[in-house]
């Protein structure tokens, strides 16, 4: 049931999608006419209802992850569904995690993980710029994420505050001078993530991880391609998103014992997943 | 700090990786020589421990959900984490969720639905044959998780036991024959995910799905690729997992109030993913 | 050096593309102002010429075959640059080649076609409808090309008027209804290609395919990916064309004295282009 | 009809492929068993012939170039179809086309070229390597090429003999090296086409050619994905390559008139191949 303060999905047939806040007794003006909440509470998730003086109809929908980050407030390029849901799982983020989210920009990524932290995990979200803290807090807050999030407005390059961390997410527009910092606020064996738009970044982020004990170093990049869903005429769309960012992933170790750097990909690249049960 | 009853990750510069499960004061003899255990015990993630009479050096490290996919038992193809990850992001599975699991097969997409519904909610897993099933509760059981699964040895065209879930994942070898039980299991604006290999079953289900009250249909395909980490010859792997399954998203809702399919892709398909906020 | 008569392709530094046919003496008035012919007509290729008001500097350069169809007059979805040159291949289109094209279209594959068989082989175009007959034969025309073409009023459902030719490239909107005409024009071990955007085309056109002395049966699609050029921040560009065509390839023999169908690439996939010199 | 000297492709329904060369009276002892060749001459091509003892039945067809390359004998790393043919079509290779190919490896680009290039055009091929260009001769002599190309053994960093060339494909280790030469052999608005395998050399390249008069620089990756040709089961192998090259284009101009770097693709990156006839 529909009540007072959820936030409802609107989904019309022509896939326009509207997220909105409901206020019982209060009406709204929107470009699509007049949304009389009074109409909208008590109603089912999965019913319809119709707005304005068109009447058109509208599905009423729990707001996902995904619509939630794509109808946010933001000031940010934010972090593709494709993206962040496989960082969060090459992260392990879980029930009870604890992990560093920086830059935390509009808030998407913070979003993501607070999610699956849960109640006994944390998300330490850390923002050189007030203005993006604020935008992120306000967020999370609208999510009703905020009490997962501890929010730390900081310069990074001086260190992060929390330490012994089972993951860290390094978001910011030069990644390759925060390794070391990065290194520091990791347990043993937690994962560093780290997005970046360019080859050239790769390759400065690559060195710097080298030069420190991480082990396990994996670039990936992701493809979605979606597909018109007409049975009889199945067949890709005409245009996809063709990069949004490469990710880089690593793990902590205490301390090298070779100053190898990895060539494990050059004969096992396809196998490179398996793991074996002993 | 590594004890009694704790798995590992043991890992090799040479990228090897071992999962193992630490009983103190015992011994375990393996194809990479002999392990005792407690030369673990006690050690931090992170560190290292050389094994056998080669004295091969590994890493510490503590297993993600991507390792003990890899390396779990199985006896059918499992849904790979570039497809897994993406699905638990479209079906919105988070802390509290109450979601259905068919088929479950060695348990793979159980477990990573597990880890995010937390104490709060259950992943109900349907399966009709009773080994799988038992697999999967054996892998479920070593990953710590089984509390959160309730288990159903059933034929699904038989319906569901469960209703008003908020998403159903379908993973069966005929998709197109269940997709009535599904929309009865589900709730409104619950969401439906189908995992099919093929495009004839692509067209096949997304049939029966204009037959039925959902909505906001999609249909994806995932292509990851990874890159040799080599800071100053950069490029991606020689080959690539060219293709695992296609990904069939859909909204429950209660009732349609046009008989129209979807035609929304044709003219929005980049910008699809935009929400407004109202 | 620019002569009368010589088509030239101008370009601007913002990636503006032109192409104008020279005429001597005379004038042109575009909406980038007034071309006069006898500032073009004694540069070399690679110069620069100023035109209009506003003076933008064009280089001029000679068209490309890719220049040529994104310019044409078109009624129709042409083969993109990205489809047509891996077809021409795959069909091993030569000097000396004799090819049939059907539909004609506009002309661009027919285009493609006719540059590479050269003065000693020939292109039988076939098309139904008179109207794009008359712009493809108008557009070689243009090219200079339209000697190499023999072109064929004709609905291809009553058979090809040529016969023994070396390959033959069939796209029209229902392929699996020409799949024999197609058979019996082709020499034996001619090559057949068909174009086909929809996955049900392809399944449809494959059933033809297995009924009839075929082997060698492959399907293809093509994602092509371009990068911003930008040395120092080198990553792909945003958006790229997703989807154009499926692309099946056959190859026609006499009879065949198996009824199996192709299995081939299940265990051979990756490694399928190996051929071994004996 | 097959006869004395033919090179024919024999192809099994398992998908092996062999190329043989007929002597006619001849007989040759291979791993598939002896063949007689006058069995295969006066067949039809598309007929097939049993060999050995097992009596495998294969089908008689023409080689293509596709067959031609992967059979070849060579020492380096061949540039595929997938890319080779994309090159040829970039760099307007054509009847009568004056093109350098360098480094020319065992000789498929070379090849390539040779054949669209037809009696009219020439392919110079510069490699510094003898056993290289013996090897390259050697192949380009058995499939009927070699007159067409004119050999050269030289280090081309001293630079090209052959200049106002139409176009050139830079195929070398070190390929930053060598644009100021490559650009000297170049007629004006001829077309460069350079190939290297990791994302360093595209940006060491670039900045070469933006130090030089060169625009319309365009860089592209090629991804080609196989299905199972199976109509009832259509669905992507499982494996595909995920990387051979990055290829760059741009073309020779005499001289630039303003030191900008293109931009142009930030802004019109999808429709960049739309060219205006005026």
């Amino acid at each position: 049931m529909v009540k007072d303060g959820d936030r409802v999905l609107l989904y019309g047939e022509d896939g326009s999608k509207f997220i909105v806040r409901v206020v019982a007794g209060a009406k709204k003006s929107t470009h699509l006419g007049l949304i009389e909440f009074d109409n909208l509470v008590g109603k089912r998730f999965g019913d319809t209802i119709s707005i304005g003086k068109t009447g058109k109809t509208f599905y009423i929908l729990p707001p996902t992850y995904v619509d939630d980050i794509f109808s946010m407030k933001r000031k940010t390029q934010i972090v593709y569904p494709k993206d962040s849901s496989y960082i969060i799982m090459k992260l392990d983020v879980k029930p009870g995690s604890r992990v560093i989210d920086t830059g935390i920009g509009s808030g998407a990524m913070c979003a993501a993980m607070a999610r699956l932290v849960g109640e006994t995990g944390k998300v330490y979200a850390y923002e050189r710029r007030e203005e993006f803290l604020k935008l992120a807090r306000a967020n999370l807050t609208e999510w009703g994420l905020v009490d997962r999030v501890e929010f730390v407005l900081k310069d990074i390059s001086l260190g992060f505050d929390h330490t012994d961390v089972d993951a860290l997410l390094l978001d910011v527009p030069d990644p390759e001078n925060y390794v070391r910092q990065c290194w520091e606020a990791l347990k043993g064996g937690g994962i560093l993530g780290v997005i970046c738009p360019t080859t050239n970044q790769v390759s400065a982020v690559l060195e710097k991880i080298y030069e420190l004990p991480f082990v396990d170093v994996e670039v990936w990049e992701s493809l979605m391609r979606q597909y018109k869903p007409v049975p009889a005429r199945l067949r890709p769309v005409d245009r996809m998103v063709a990069h949004t960012t490469y990710m880089i992933f690593a793990r902590r170790v205490n301390a090298k014992f070779s100053s190898e750097q990895t060539g494990t990909l050059e004969s096992s690249e396809i196998d490179a997943l398996n793991v074996e049960e002993v």
